[in-house]
């Protein structure tokens, strides 16, 4: 439960009661992440360095001389059990959506360190050689995954496609995605060094759950009478909350090069994926973010919290709510960052601004305050 | 089973038998393979492009410049249930041996075309957040993997490390790496344009079964009365068949980057993984590969080709037999290349030529000879 100011009747569903349990992962990521910086001392015989400011930000950054080299590997997660549960039920293919999500979660980290993503390489891992037979299914997933990388102007490289009985769930499949890019010019690096007080947020659209709360959304299923078939309007009608779990993640790629091409610079980038609008407080320096307007909720996400009892600090905590992407720019940046975003279909908004003070993100609109007690990503 | 001459007795356990059907997951591997090629045309508005010829190789080359950049995401599969099922009989942890397995799948590849391998990802998803509550484990993990990329001279960057129950089956955990690399200078590009008659094929030796076969010696393992207790001496005596199995792979790039230093050239590569030494007809020219020196065959290696009653066509064309790496080098540069590769530890022989003819691997020493239509892999 985030501390804030949260206070939640006994029965909801928060994330912590949906099994995540990231003080149990957390100790171990870091002596990985300790572990990994010291390997740091390899790339002087390469007369190479990396930008040590990029480890625990979203993708890791290498000085390659003329340009800086951005890499990444990330995975979709527990979102295909949906896929899955959908399938059977009803026969709809969302392969190719989830596979979209998975390119999402590797791309819209990948640009947050102002990388332009050029190589997705694929790692598909079927539970039996069987997965793969259902070639209804897998040609679903491949052209899924063809359409966003065409979204995001990359070259899909290759990958593995192994089969993995026995480690990986008999019917399922585990799909990650690894993406290679350049920061070029180097100017376009936004680690968030400037960053500063007077700085503009601007939010971007999500088309829903994107791939983060899902554990959340399986276990509310459970809570359900009608599960994934339960529509998710207030008023009872609206997309079945199953199918609305399934709107694939957007890609943002397509802001963060057309901002690049219109000469605005983007002083960082948050991914708003786990722990929700917490992300806001990601970079390490000591600053308030103030947020004076926030997105229309889509209906999946009111729904959640709703049936989820959850409260808005537990929720905007958790979940996307509506903004899967923030960027931070120079104020006089700001409307026309909005626009740009908007010209390539994603609906944005000026949402606050950076300024001088405690470590703590201020969400006017819903009275709520995270500090940086409420995220430990480091 | 392999066409060529094998023919073996009925209670014989061939790859096939062992529950990997190559068959059934070629189809939705051509399928992707065109697909990814056709988002090529997404590298024209970067101003780069691919080279083509890499694709369907080892690992994936972009023209970036001043350089070639190569990407590849790689698994470790199914040798990750030897070292839990090893771990539950024993206590012992051989979780560091298969973290080096892992990179070595991924770097192993990554310098077939004369890439030195720069920055791994670790992907790291536990079929619980349990996996890593068990830290001697997992620091054994950690420890391993960071020792590895020492070896390979690469930079850690980061990974993730989910816990996706439900995906990935309770109580293991799915390792894959992806490794990112430069080919500089691009001289250095081994894809095998410059592959020719006269060549001299330099084998590097393995340390056993590495990370491919392992299926097979799964199944193995349920026939011994002993299991993976089973010593693997041919006299009753020796190392148990489980921790034999789990010898780490060798990590091959300290050697080519050892002979880019001494400015030998390589022309092609193969890293002999799946399909044994039908990989050495890897490279798509019409050339035959006559080898006249074998390496001496690992114990574990011996034990699983008599106990699993394979001919040498069906042991040389699934497991490695002792040659985990083919270089591909000029004549004059032969012997020169063997020892650059035993100064970096590894045996090595001079152990055969290429010629002009069909497509064919001719094993003198037992043999046995594989043609094109031993080999599908594209």
């Amino acid at each position: 439960m985030i501390a804030a100011q949260s206070s939640l009747p006994a029965d909801a569903l928060t994330y912590e009661k949906a099994g995540v349990n990231y003080d149990q992962v957390d100790p171990i990521k870091l002596l990985a992440q300790r572990s990994a910086k010291a390997t740091v001392a390899n790339l002087a015989q390469h007369g190479l360095s990396e930008i040590a400011a990029s480890r625990g930000e979203s993708a890791y950054v290498l000085d390659i001389g003329h340009a800086y080299l951005a890499s990444i590997v990330e995975c979709l997660g527990t979102k295909v059990l949906v896929a899955d549960a959908v399938y059977r039920a009803t026969g709809k293919s969302f392969y190719g959506a989830i596979a979209q999500d998975t390119i999402a979660m590797a791309v819209n980290d990948l640009i947050t360190v102002g990388a332009t993503p050029l190589v997705v390489q694929a790692y598909w891992a079927g539970g039996s050689s069987d997965w793969f037979a259902d070639t209804a299914r897998a040609t679903d997933l491949i052209n899924g995954w063809k359409a966003a990388c065409d979204v995001c102007g990359v070259s899909w490289g290759g990958g593995e496609t192994p089969a993995l009985a026995g480690v990986v769930a008999e019917g399922t499949i585990d799909l990650a995605a690894s993406c290679v890019g350049l920061v070029q010019p180097k100017s376009r690096l936004s680690l968030g060094d400037k960053l500063a007080p007077g700085n503009a947020i601007v939010l971007l659209a999500s088309s829903g759950i994107h791939a983060n709360g899902v554990s959340l959304a399986r276990k509310l299923s459970e809570r359900l009478p009608q599960g994934y078939n339960t529509p998710v309007g207030a008023d009872g009608t609206g997309q079945a909350f199953g199918e609305a779990i399934l709107a694939p993640t957007v890609l943002y790629s397509p802001v963060t090069e057309a901002l690049a091409e219109a000469g605005v610079a983007v002083n960082y980038c948050v991914n708003v994926t786990g722990h929700g609008w917490r992300k806001l407080l990601r970079h390490t320096s000591e600053m308030t973010y103030r947020i004076h307007t926030i997105p229309t909720v889509p209906p999946v996400l009111s729904f959640m919290q709703r049936e989820a009892k959850l409260d808005n600090t537990e929720a905007y905590g958790t979940l996307n709510m509506g903004a899967g992407f923030a960027l931070f720019v120079e104020a006089k940046d700001a409307e026309r960052t909005a626009e740009i975003a908007r010209g390539c279909g994603i609906a944005a908004w000026v949402a606050g601004s950076v300024e001088a003070g405690p470590k703590q993100a201020i969400i006017e609109p819903i009275g709520v305050t995270y500090s940086a007690d409420d995220l430990k990503l480091r």
